[in-house]
């Protein structure tokens, strides 16, 4: 997502107290020490406007967030979202997805959100797509044994391109909704984008596991 | 896949002592005594023109494989192409794939291959298709814990609908291909139908299991 530039965006980030981490690499290994307990960690690469990730957090007071994003007149949209709520379990930092190994220890995230990324539509920008196979690697990394990518998104071109790299790169989808608004019954936390678009057409939903737990 | 219907099919069947098993489901639970050693079996569901599974049945003397087909007429055609072969390895029975749990055990297959199933268009005829819930119900029971159903089709609906009836039924989904012949390094046998239509589109592929082996 792309927003207007926000003046003296890191300095605004950077009074925060409460949500803004502003060196997260010195976490790492250690996130259970800034949310104070050992519930389990969970990621939202691209936070957008950050009503996802609020939501989430809201909604599971037993589970930690940090949401991440690279552009800094993002995040201070985020943060103005976070600000409306009291969210101890929840933390923002400015970060690209390609070094979260800096950042995250293995074995360190439960689940990863990937929500209306940039499709980056011409071929030769393959490799920018969030699920392309070296973000993939550093996902794998960073995730629990049977860790999780929950992918949504309203760009069939993305989306057949994930089913694709997941396939190539050995890991499992399952839960692939082709039209996830016409199901009734399962929880959805919406981002902005998703509010705003899918009105237009279906949005897609895939989630996928490089070791999926035996049932 | 429809044919011309063969006059005496049954009869022509009948008389073949090498290939066809007239009654299947007398050998439940005990398809290694007719073809004498353990090794793994795997069956086609709808074999057509037995191009695909004559091939399979070459290439690995080392495994067994049973092909199926509902219509007589066509399954005549399978016959007539494994005459071309001597395949020990190989049989071929007249069943629906609804009913295959009276003909195999429970842990008895090993690969269930369902190449350019009918599409069924029709949302009312959905239940027809060899992927909706009531077939996977049938093949979860015979295959082994880890076996896997192979998929392949032109037909893109029947495609997606395939990716989310394995999903709703909790099965997790591997090796998708959007474009199989895009590759070049991956083993494929080809069905007939495959060689004559793979020019207009593209063949679509996957594999579903229900309990994927950890790595």
């Amino acid at each position: 997502m792309r927003l207007r530039k926000v003046k003296n965006a890191i300095e605004i980030l950077s009074q925060d107290k409460q949500y803004f981490v502003l060196n997260p690499s010195d976490f790492i290994g250690k996130w259970n020490e800034v949310f104070k307990n050992d519930n389990e960690i969970n990621i939202e690469v691209g936070c957008g406007k950050g009503q996802f990730i609020t939501k989430l957090a809201t909604d599971n007071p037993d589970k930690n967030y940090v949401a991440i994003e690279k552009f800094d007149s993002v995040l201070v949209r985020t943060l103005e979202k976070c600000n409306n709520f009291v969210l101890p379990n929840l933390r923002i930092i400015l970060y690209d997805a390609l070094n979260l190994g800096e950042v995250f220890n293995t074995n360190e995230i439960t689940n990863i959100y990937l929500n209306f990324s940039d499709p980056w539509p011409k071929t030769r920008h393959a490799k920018r797509r969030l699920t392309s196979s070296d973000y993939l690697n550093v996902y794998d990394k960073i995730l629990v044994n049977d860790g999780c990518i929950v992918q949504k998104t309203d760009n069939r071109g993305l989306f057949e391109y994930s089913l694709e790299s997941f396939s190539q790169n050995k890991w499992y989808i399952s839960n692939i909704y082709l039209d996830l608004h016409k199901e009734k019954d399962i929880y959805n936390a919406r981002t902005e984008f998703e509010d705003k678009w899918s009105l237009l057409g279906p949005i897609y939903k895939l989630e996928a596991r490089k070791n999926p737990n035996m049932e």
